[in-house]
């Protein structure tokens, strides 16, 4: 037998686990770098708009910055290509236990996914039950159910999350690709 | 006969004229509103990708961002969705007469436009040679075919005019939509 030489093990690059989790933006990240690493996915978040107005510029082609102020968004964070088809969705956080309010989508966001959906996208939420550590797919055709019923007599504000437990798509958290949304998109929303 | 009173026309909204084909990309912005309004298509450019350093919070609910610096793109600077089929473009002035160089077109950007390219998207350049006051639209794999070849031995470092002339789609100024590019794509790249 050939008596292989003790091997230490290169240092791994360091991941901070501590982040990991952190927020749903970096989660939703870091999985795109994945799909797009291993050719699954060219999904990118949009960068925040911002509204410049004033720049100096202190040093030879550096222009600097010095007034500015964050614009409201007027489509959504995420969008893409995956098998051909257009995705685009919007990330979005609630610490309630029991609903996710309808007044965490802009009606520009809405908007936006209404005409995606209208003219053959895949358009939906991802949704961070902060409390119940759970995550859903919730389709667009589901969100806008209860954004137009919100403004009829009796109409609720929210989207309960019992309705997410039984009418949206449970995503699970793992270790890479964090999210693995598109697993459920291809499975349901194809 | 009845005798209309004589009615003086409202005063119509101000269009500054001067400003039609002024630039590029505020004339693919307004053709893209074009397309939303007429539900032709959902394209939008994306924000301009800012790194912010230091925010102030001088009112309440108003932040200020107080120094903050320009990035460099690591995408194109518009997708959206055209009958179901996801679009990725870039546009690209040049002053030059005899072609347009390729480093007008960030080593990202080809990546991009590449991946978008074997992902099924439909990726091109919007190319306005000022001098001429022309436009086109040029496929990736035109584009790409040029790119690779730089690098070869003698490999020219741009796509020169009379190519776009014969092997690219040109695109029509007009007064609504100013740059009908989504006709040229679906005769051409579809």
């Amino acid at each position: 037998m050939i008596k292989y030489p003790i091997k230490r093990k290169a240092p791994e690059k360091q991941t901070n686990y501590a982040n990991l989790g952190m927020t749903l933006e970096t989660d939703i990240i870091a999985t795109n770098a994945y799909y797009l690493a291993n050719h699954i996915a060219v999904i990118h978040k949009k960068p925040t708009p911002i509204q410049v107005v004033n720049v100096s510029y202190p040093a030879r082609n550096k222009a600097k910055i010095t007034e500015a102020y964050y614009k409201t968004p007027s489509t959504t964070d995420f969008n893409g290509l995956y098998k051909g088809r257009y995705i685009d969705f919007d990330a979005k956080e609630t610490n309630s236990e029991t609903s996710m309010p309808l007044k965490n989508v802009h009606l520009h966001q809405m908007e936006h996914l209404r005409n995606v959906h209208e003219h053959g996208g895949i358009a939906f939420l991802i949704v961070h039950f902060k409390k119940h550590n759970e995550y859903f797919v919730l389709p667009f055709s589901l969100l806008e159910e209860y954004w137009q019923s919100q403004h009829q007599a009796n109409g609720r504000k929210s989207i309960p999350y019992e309705v997410f437990r039984e009418r949206a798509y449970p995503l699970k958290f793992a270790f890479n690709p964090r999210l693995d949304y598109l697993s459920v998109v291809e499975r349901f929303l194809f």
